[in-house]
């Protein structure tokens, strides 16, 4: 079953999150600032105090195209690796999309479409968030002009021929057509770019048009609330309580679509699990970056929001996990992990691809690059079960599948693959530069 | 719900189909002669009288990754086209290969693995076939050798890559490591392959090897009988009576797997819907080819089957549909067709791409350029009931994704595409070598 209404975990929380806030005053954002760039329901939603938000009729009728999306047990793997551990994953790959962005993309499509937006426009990473609003556009009638970040557009050409055929323009990013990506490109003309810096394209190009809007695919409240369908569907049909939840955090919403409905869970007695975010080891906001007010994008357009960061021009080594390349982290996350709800560890490219490998062939499905970062966490915390001989119950996300992907398997197989160092001194260099 | 049991239509059928002949002695087929290329339970399920046949727990286990897969309605292309028509669509590129293959390469693993089979061999065209077999083998522990025909080979480098996650050995076809292979080289270096080569190459290495056997993903009984889960499925999932069916059909496996349960509830009187096979023009086996014995190959290596053909060594232009591109067709279809018991259309690439762009931008899934056949149809069926008034309950298979043709989509959308006009002389010229 679809679940009615999405989960919105704020109210639940001890203490509610510190408020984004204007750059200029440093006073918390109101709805009217937010005004130029969102529709005001989803402004609404931002910061909305409900426990429950109802799912639209009309977005449920485009969810029904893949949903309820299968929850489903690792017996192979679980036999593969000889643990007693109980692996079970929910896979989110079989949207028309690919991956679970467009449980947030129909709905932002829907509420700009309902009041009388023209066009919106986004950045993409991997290309999975852009094609999902692509999607999402074109089922409500919406224009959509996505930046693309270029080590993704250059890896993944797939990707961005599926925006287009959706109807979407697709640039690479940084562009000549944006001052914030002509600004970078004058210093170092070579970028492979980074989400920090689409982010800016694409907020100036939607801030500059009366009927134009932005849409950004994680990071937000109200993203995060939208995503909350995976855990719903999930703890429904999960016939035991999980010991163990552990999914990969980029922005932070296929994590917290997942784990926020299983917390409501736990912060009410009702079950107790360990719940592990893992990001990738050339990213590593959560266990490398600071708590601070930082800008969401690199150009510093978006209001500061207090949340882990590497610093909003740090740009990322091109791994292939383009999802996961994000110098930030979701506030809400954020301000949840500093309350220690949840733990973090990091994962290496070369470690996440192996993963990939093992669950496909045990498994049969070839996962992004995003969610091998989980598996290679799941498998980690399925041997030292098998060391310790508890029969852990461990629920993952398997958040999209890797069919556009497979030039960087094929340079895993072929042991071409590298692994990034990522010293300090990047980091720190980084961090300098945060916004007093 | 996931059927039990496989249909085989046969025994229902007013006349029983031409047995296939041993190309020395014209005489029926034995299975002593099928034992080096299958298993033997495979070969008891291509002669079954049996109407039911019960799908194994083992392969059940497996078909739960993706089935049951969903029987959706198209109701915002309906809108588009402003028909008076429902659109039913049964979608089964949700499976870990992105096609409705995995249906039968499941099984087929699985009987194999049983007997004790190291390694399968099989060809491929798009690619769908050999990556739902080299996921199969995967989950069974077997081998896997695959010959993909050139001209999909050099345009969907990443289904290769698939099949070589999954742990298969990938050769181009033709290639120089079988005979067939090289004999076709040295008449023709540049040549693109087709299917009818592939598989000459395919049973070459099986026939040669004790424990090595041999997988087909279409054409044949067995293979059909598999398909039938997506039929019992959609007859299950349909509220309604369908008035038209239609299906893609290359060497018909697809098709058969949709429409055979219809057929039964058909002939024993319960609904009666008309029933419409549609090829591609450049490979018009059913509209534009004979009814005669052929080889299931272009070396001559198989049986002589009874089938639509148009030459054994008949060479489709290179469309971008490789699942299509076969010079046969299913013999029980074929025999089928003679009985009259279903109609078949035939439809150009460019008109294929148009249909499956606007199913792209008004359902959400970008199909496959095999399926786009049936919903060129499907929309063409659509349209005529918008002149007529009648609002008639259509059903198509959308048999795959299309993640894996975004260069033929980058190629329809930028006006590059071709189309192939074929000359009859082409088909005359081949048929004039059928065996005498």
């Amino acid at each position: 079953m679809i679940p009615s209404h999405w989960y919105n975990i704020v109210p639940d929380l001890p203490a509610p999150p510190p408020p984004p806030l204007h750059p200029a005053t440093r006073r918390p954002v109101g709805p009217g600032d937010l005004a130029p760039l969102f529709p005001m329901e989803l402004i609404g939603q931002e910061v909305s105090g409900e426990r429950f938000v109802a799912i639209p009729e009309e977005v449920l009728d485009v969810y029904r195209l893949w949903r309820p999306t299968p929850l489903l047990r690792a017996r192979r793997l679980e036999k593969a690796l000889g643990t007693p551990a109980r692996i079970y994953y929910k896979y989110e790959g079989g949207s028309p999309a690919g991956s679970h962005k467009p449980n947030t993309a129909v709905p932002q499509a829907y509420y700009n479409a309902r009041e009388g937006v023209r066009k919106l426009t986004t950045e993409t990473g991997a290309g999975q968030w852009g094609s999902a609003l692509a999607f999402a556009c074109a089922q409500f009638g919406l224009e959509c002009e996505v930046w693309m970040v270029r080590a993704s557009y250059d890896q993944k050409p797939y990707r961005r021929s599926l925006m287009r055929v959706y109807g979407a323009t697709v640039h690479a990013s940084p562009s000549t057509v944006t001052k914030a990506g002509a600004r970078v490109l004058a210093d170092a003309p070579d970028s492979t770019g980074s989400l920090g810096i689409a982010i800016s394209e694409a907020v100036e190009v939607a801030g500059a048009g009366e009927d134009v809007r932005y849409a950004l695919g994680s990071v937000l409240n109200h993203v995060l609330l939208h995503q909350t369908v995976i855990g719903e569907e999930a703890l429904a049909q999960l016939g035991e309580a999980p010991d163990v939840i552990i999914g990969c955090t980029g922005g932070g919403s296929n994590f917290a679509g997942l784990v926020f409905p299983f917390l409501r869970e736990k912060l009410a007695g009702r079950i107790d699990p360990v719940i592990r975010a893992v990001e990738p080891a050339a990213c590593p906001s959560f266990t490398r970056g600071v708590y601070a007010y930082d800008f969401g994008d690199t150009a510093g357009f978006t209001p500061l929001l207090k949340m882990h960061t590497l610093g909003h021009d740090f740009v990322p080594d091109p791994i292939h996990a383009g999802g996961l390349r994000y110098h930030g982290m979701s506030p809400l996350l954020s301000h949840m992990y500093e309350l220690g709800m949840f733990e973090a560890v990091s994962r290496s490219q070369i470690e996440c691809f192996e993963a990939g490998v093992r669950f496909a062939r045990t498994e049969g499905i070839v996962p992004a690059p995003e969610p091998t970062h989980a598996l290679a966490e799941t498998i980690a915390e399925a041997l030292r079960c098998k060391e310790s001989g508890e029969a852990k119950v461990i629920l993952t996300a398997l958040c999209g599948h890797g069919h556009f992907d497979l030039a960087a398997y094929d340079r895993y197989l072929s042991g071409a693959m590298e692994d990034f160092a990522l010293p300090q001194e990047r980091i720190d260099e980084a961090l300098a530069r945060l916004p007093g």
